[in-house]
């Protein structure tokens, strides 16, 4: 069963725009050294809508090839089209993931019914080699996927969590109640990973995770000692610099912060751009303040 | 300083539409062998926007006559204009209440600036004779009053709180952390309320807690004991009756599940109409198995 | 039947606050020498949320009485509840006025289903002594009127149009397609006049009739003329100060536009503050440009 | 200057969801014979987020190569990044394409700021060997594009004009208004082609001009000679179809109808679904009441 803190990794580029495999190899090393149960390749914040499909197929190959094998390794391999998804699936599957995340197609918003959704879903947990886990992300793609929809593909055997990014708390703690027994409920933010864990989440595939991965798994720590008083200062600490890189500037300020912190979070691709001067120097005063640099640096 | 639990509570009236007092005392004399901290009366779930201005300053008296004088009466006083706001509020405060609850103006959304609503409320809370509660209520009033704003009305001795409906738990983290010392951070609604004291709310102010004042309060006695284990539970039991009298089927309900359970609920003003019979069955299954009901009543 | 240009006229007051009658009637006086057909009292631009159901009945009256007898005179008559909407239909027809004009209870979203709604338009329409109007505002009420419930609504005898502020207009093209022979829809901003015509439309009741009224009736008449391209060129002309009095700054810049404009448009009630220095420059340079103003006023 | 017609082609799948090319040619010789001034391969009606980047490129040269020569066809060209725009732009333009349409990259909605989007479309435009046309789908896409971003781009020589598929007239009159000398301001959608010709714009690219392209044409030749009424009265004759094969069933339902008018509309990619017994039904009674189907068909 999946669970604790997971990382949906950045993918650095060049100043030519290719994919950066050098400051990946280093953040994977770096990143297999902390307290993360495993990353994700090719979530939102690894740009993957950006990422063409045969450079998908090579990325998955060096992240499990490059990263602690002693951690979990899974891929977002969710398109728009049914059989495109299954091919990804399959294809991450042979590069050795351990499971796969998959976004609901959405770019036809008014005809993806629940119906529809549960049948792109069944047949694509019936064709993955791997385990799939379900990925909730309304404020990019418009659609939530409500707590009766999940419920229901829970019980497939091959379907075995999901990753909510809603950001509604009694969502999230309805999915809890309603999925079948052992479905790992992921927070998709760490903005709200204490509470999340408050009503049953297991943990959090978070975007912050990738600055501040130990701090995020020490908030999980802490409140499986019980150690609410601490939990709750550690998460405060965390609500800044996670409001800057998730709701507030995304992934051009992920990657400079990667950069303050001894990452490397390189160029994104075009028409994102890297952050601005000005909108650097608010992430780095964040990070000083939740203690993640020291003022000198 | 407040805290706790308090219930917004529901004005029943009779069959002419007129306030039923009989059936208000009746409610208030039960509240007040509960748990609960206070009442809130003319919230929400008391249908203020059906009641004349006569009417409310008659209830608000009614109530702080009629209830626990050990616990607390908070009164709802938010009118579209700044005069009528103050007027009330100031009659609230003559009639005895503790503090009051005020809404933002809200039907020209579009002019309703930042700048606009603080002057709203700092000339409010400098003639209120009460503490002053803000009220936020974007499901209903289109308006979602930025932490910034809040933060900024903290400061102000006469706010001392907020009750926040938006149902945003990491808005409601960084609520508690930006609102100056001593200011009391409260839930909107009982479906987050263990989330939202995992990261340093002091209580909720709940329909809910109409119904089961007492489940409420155990979620907080709970968690002050640090037994989570235990208070989760107790949430994911609140879930689904929290979500038909709130989400779900609204006022309506919250009456319907008041008679069942001992209180009197009485009719709603028009256009609200009493719950249908398919739906007081769904409120009854959910009351039953949360454990509020026995099978047989 | 219904049709050609209405204002809903704001209304004055004075550094007081209270209801500037002198000003009201300067306003009536010239608004009754121009081509409108009527004028809407206590409309959205009439700030009705901030005045008193006292104030309601003498302002009615005095415009009833003041204002040129050969047009006609609107009342807005909804209130939240179906008892007081009937109750202030009934008074607006002893002062006089040909009909009124009902905004949806709405303050409670979640519970005006389309049979709440359908209930509370045909019991005020029954007890109305004069003809109803619908008025569908979903910017400020949060519901937009469906084109079905519209269509049923229509059947009824006292029910005799509708002010769709909507701006889809497909939706108005469709509501001129399905509601009963003889049912008046009017446009309910002068941004889409022209078009709103083209499909059907029988005229606009706008807020920019207060300061524009012969424009306005212009496009009307430019279109009845069949002269199409003159009617497009006027109806650009009207599209920055319709879009700075409605959509971007609202009553405070209507107010000011009527003050450049030989009216008086007094003072707003607070929360709402006159208009800012800046953003009457900017207003008196798009009613220069519309050639309302000449540069040197 | 592009004006008129022009039909956001279907693409036809195959059982095996295989591009169907002999109904492709079947429907493109079909609509060579209407009055259609040309058509756009790749848009949202032709399920391009559903086809691979190499299928595209032939599909472009199979609608250059197989369609009326006198007739111009538009390649959709956006992606999400903003060098497989340009890309997939120059493979168009060597296929021998009039112009390109190119949609906004959207999935980092929080990121695309104006800037970002002006930059993208300036870099676009630079690039592209044929005169690019601006894409506006805020239902698809969650971004509108603003008239002040509008205005901008259609000062740089290789923007010609845009499609606005958002529905608000305002926003389109505002762009006629606005927008540089030639500039092509086209309805998006045949709901409300007369009212957008009344303001303006030199005519449509709607999803119902695939299978009523000649009912569209005639509403721009009507428009053209001054004949309102008769205009009008096609235009509500194109409502209902229009807002079946758009708003409620969308592709599903264009594919079938298309069928039943002597087009072939071929299978959709999953995860969307042939359109169902009952939803077809409807759309026939529809097909049949606006005049293009006789009864007995």
């Amino acid at each position: 069963m999946l669970k604790g803190i997971f990382t949906p990794i950045v993918t650095p580029f060049n100043e030519m725009e290719e994919i950066d495999y050098p400051k990946m190899a280093h953040n994977l090393n770096k990143w297999g050294q902390t307290g993360l149960d495993g990353v994700v390749v090719l979530g939102t914040n690894g740009e993957f809508p950006y990422i063409d499909p045969e450079e998908k197929a090579e990325l998955i190959r060096f992240v499990v090839n490059n990263f602690n094998p002693d951690k979990k390794v899974i891929a977002g391999t969710g398109c728009e089209t049914t059989r495109d998804t299954i091919a990804l699936c399959t294809e991450a599957a042979e590069a050795g993931v351990h499971a796969v995340l998959v976004l609901p197609p959405h770019y036809y918003k008014g005809s993806m019914s629940e119906e529809v959704l549960y049948e792109h879903y069944i047949e694509t947990a019936d064709n993955s080699p791997v385990p799939l886990l379900i990925y909730n992300m309304p404020k990019n793609t418009g659609i939530n996927l409500s707590v009766g929809l999940v419920a229901r593909l829970s019980q497939h055997p091959n379907i075995v969590g999901i990753k909510d990014t809603a950001g509604n708390i009694v969502q999230l703690a309805e999915l809890v109640r309603d999925t079948a027994d052992g479905f790992s409920v992921f927070a998709g933010n760490a903005g709200y990973l204490l509470p999340a864990l408050a009503v049953g989440a297991v943990g959090a595939t978070a975007a912050t995770a990738n600055i501040l991965p130990d701090m995020c798994c020490q908030v999980v720590d802490l409140f499986n000692q019980g150690k609410l008083e601490e939990a709750k200062a550690l998460q405060q600490r965390l609500l800044e610099p996670n409001g800057l890189v998730t709701f507030k500037y995304g992934i051009p300020a992920l990657k400079a912060a990667m950069d303050m912190l001894g990452y490397q979070g390189g160029m994104p691709r075009r028409p994102l751009k890297p952050l601005g001067t000005k909108e650097k120097e608010i992430v780095k005063a964040a990070l000083i303040r939740c203690g993640a640099l020291n003022e000198e640096e």
